[in-house]
């Protein structure tokens, strides 16, 4: 019944996209050109990803801390392709507490810079190291075409920051935020399949030596890359003097890595898993699971539904009630749909005269009755599948629409419905520049058994290339 | 042991304060004025003060959502007073993507403006109210005199934004957050008393009919305003033009309110319990309420650490293994008491040998011997009695130093070592004009019994007047 609310996909894809933002109230345009307002149920489902990836980053044992959001314009130009590549895009205070201020202050686009110059004061002797930092903050993109979520002069993140004692130890962190943090976040809450890659010199961030990146196809066939963990060298460490004290009593640079993910997160996650009715949440990540609907009053319902409510609570289910009966079903069960909430359970006279209820599945599709006993049973055992179902799902529509080719020609005609995945060796820098003037990237190198090739010319490593957002 | 390291209070209370800040290693200057970097031990305290506030925001019905960090300059002149209060302290970008902007965006010092352009979207119907919502966010007022926590160029928050159908709900939403949200979290978690009460036409927040402030009274007698929760009246509906279709089909101005808590009440917890040797921290608030420590290497002695480390965790204690033995232990020792750590539990071979620890208590002073096997309920038991002794020492500090008067004079004496209290009537705007001369203010009004005055003028109300921060 939703058809008739959202642009199908398969009509106009991001107009589709636009329309699920705006129907189910996940964002909306902010006043300034770029920006964004991230609604309560937008911001429900971020404030989960932040809390899962949070637990995770711990875990690896970096602990967060807070830096300003002004940084000196000088700090920027001190590290020469980081500032070449991050100059279009900055935003600039010039003025403030009424007056012109003698230097600019550029609000941060990331923060490699002020950090650096922090992680120069800290990290004194080798027992300093390994000095793991990430916070969660805003940062500033001025953005031309922007586009909520995806592209916003504004977004949301968290940004790693670490120095190490050796390129060793640097390389190994980075790659374990990548594998170990990254990946298993996406696949394990957002239930979304990811590419492990390296990227090529000309996709790599401003002032790393390597770029490792998780790639994600979306339901239009186009890749999104979900996050990225940077392997620095010694660049920031020399343009900050972050140096330590060794063992042996020398003065040494620093190595060090930086990584983040962000707000575009739930770009993907809508792309991903999204259909013409709108979101499909992966039940692990949704802040409402289970949604409880009143169908209309009855003697007993609004009390049976409470009930419900209550054990499914218990059961350790995210449930929430929808009493809302001066609102019609129908325009409910739509608005329901629209948000995804994976697994409805519907409470009515009729059902509940023959001690049942109604179990509607956003992700399997479909609608039962079910006993009144049986309900918490039956919604632990939908969400357990419903993740699951997800993530196939997507990894099955990603490799359908990969193709193994030859040539660039065919790598362009792959990448008009999905990637296309070529040896580098056969491609090279090249035919890369060749592909980017019709708009084709090389997304990511990878091996053919899914680790990340060490090298860009690591033998066997294979070109995945496609449209990306 | 400490005394050495940090200016004591007595010599200088604001030294002792720069010192703390900075060997507790909770905070930084950042590089542009009057910013600050919070470090992982400071944040780690924020932290655990957002994930309570936050818990008790959810529970008072509002939602968490995020506005932009950039608001057109023209949104700020709608409010006349709001813009007349914030102009001196704005932050304005003039360039961005490499131009220059046709029209100045301000960096958000609050965002009663650009969350007012949303709310009069959202709220169509009667239906739609009261519409709550709340956002944790960076902002910035330019400070010419920064210190940290306490005023700073950008800092941490949480402003809650509401709009309501009628004056009734919204003076009772700012008044259950005011008395139902904040007053708790400060008492419970920050073990820190609070005087609740309204802030005289003079100190209101710009644009506000109404702000319920709490105070808190620091360790040199000054006072330092906790949170504030104001009623907007219509002053922001109208600017912004938000309406609402009545029940009964008329359009009609809502009512709307704002409240916020900052990064400053780190600074009001240091100042409210540090002592000459470093930050208390209070239990519930902790990171660390327990440091297990490892006196010096020696048989079983890791182990037998790692033992009580799992005891305390599986009893729900944060507990923190030092186990850093080629670092000195006195200096351990010091750095613990610095950072406030509630409770430390040292284990080293002598005790050991004996089946025992030390237990060492931050807050009630002293340490003595406990059998292994008693390790956790003493544990336990002193966290729960720190929480009350913090409060009623800064309880009786407060009280101790607040004196009933009856003349300007006296109140200006008061005010040199702590607050003095005096009929409202009888000091007026008159009175509070001549002692903000001599840089004493009145922190709020509030009525003998700890309540708040209804109004500026209710008979009995009493002033309590200081110096601020
Ligand atoms: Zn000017
Ligand atoms: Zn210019």
């Amino acid at each position: 019944m939703a058809r008739s609310v959202l642009t199908p996909q398969a009509q106009d894809f991001p107009r589709w996209y636009q329309d699920v933002v705006a129907k189910a109230e996940l964002a909306d345009n902010g006043p300034v050109r770029g920006t964004m307002v991230v609604r309560p149920y937008g911001y429900s489902i971020w404030e989960r990803m932040q809390a899962d990836m949070d637990a995770r980053i711990k875990a690896a044992g970096a602990r967060n801390a807070y830096f300003p959001l002004f940084i000196p314009q000088s700090y920027l130009t001190r590290e020469a392709e980081h500032v070449e590549g991050f100059s279009p895009e900055l935003a600039v205070v010039t003025h403030a507490g009424g007056k012109q201020l003698e230097e600019p202050v550029v609000v941060r686009p990331t923060s490699e810079t002020v950090i650096g110059e922090y992680l120069a004061k800290w990290t004194q002797s080798y027992r300093d190291l390994p000095l793991l930092l990430n916070q969660w903050a805003n940062v500033v993109r001025w953005e031309l075409r922007p586009r909520v979520f995806l592209r916003t002069s504004e977004f949301l993140w968290q940004e790693g920051h670490t120095a190490h004692a050796t390129e060793q130890d640097a390389r190994a962190y980075a790659a374990r935020i990548h594998e170990q943090v990254y990946a298993p976040f996406m696949r394990e809450m957002l239930a979304m399949p990811v590419v492990l890659g390296r990227k090529t010199a000309r996709e790599r961030f401003a002032g790393a030596v390597n770029t490792l990146a998780l790639e994600s196809m979306m339901r239009d066939g186009k890749a999104l890359q979900m996050g990225t963990s940077h392997e620095l060298g010694q660049n920031f460490a020399r343009a900050f003097d972050i140096t330590y004290l060794s063992e042996q009593g020398r003065q040494e640079l620093c190595w060090t890595t930086s990584w983040g993910t962000s707000t575009r997160m739930l770009g993907g996650l809508i792309m991903a898993h999204g259909d013409d009715a709108g979101l499909r949440v992966p039940p692990r990540l949704a802040p409402v699971q289970a949604l409880v609907t009143v169908v209309k009053d009855g003697e007993g319902v609004p009390a049976a539904a409470r009930q419900v409510l209550d054990d499914l609570a218990a059961a350790g289910v995210r449930a929430e009630l929808d009493d809302r009966t001066d609102t019609p079903f129908g325009r409910r069960a739509v608005d329901a749909e629209l948000k995804g909430f994976p697994v409805r359970v519907e409470v009515g006279p009729r059902d509940l005269a023959e001690g049942s209820v109604t179990v509607v599945r956003r992700i399997a599709g479909g609608k039962a009755p079910v006993a009144l006993g049986a309900v918490v049973d039956t919604v632990v055992a939908a969400l357990d599948e419903d993740h699951r179902a997800l993530y196939d799902e997507a990894l099955a529509h990603r490799d359908g629409r990969t193709h193994d080719v030859g040539t660039l020609d065919e790598a362009r005609e792959a990448a008009a419905t999905g990637w296309a995945r070529m040896p580098w060796a056969d491609l090279g820098p090249e035919g890369e520049a060749r592909l980017a003037e019709s708009g084709v990237t090389v997304r990511c190198l990878t091996m053919p058994d899914g680790t990340v090739p060490p090298a860009d010319d690591t033998p066997g490593a294979l070109a995945v290339v496609g449209r990306a957002y």
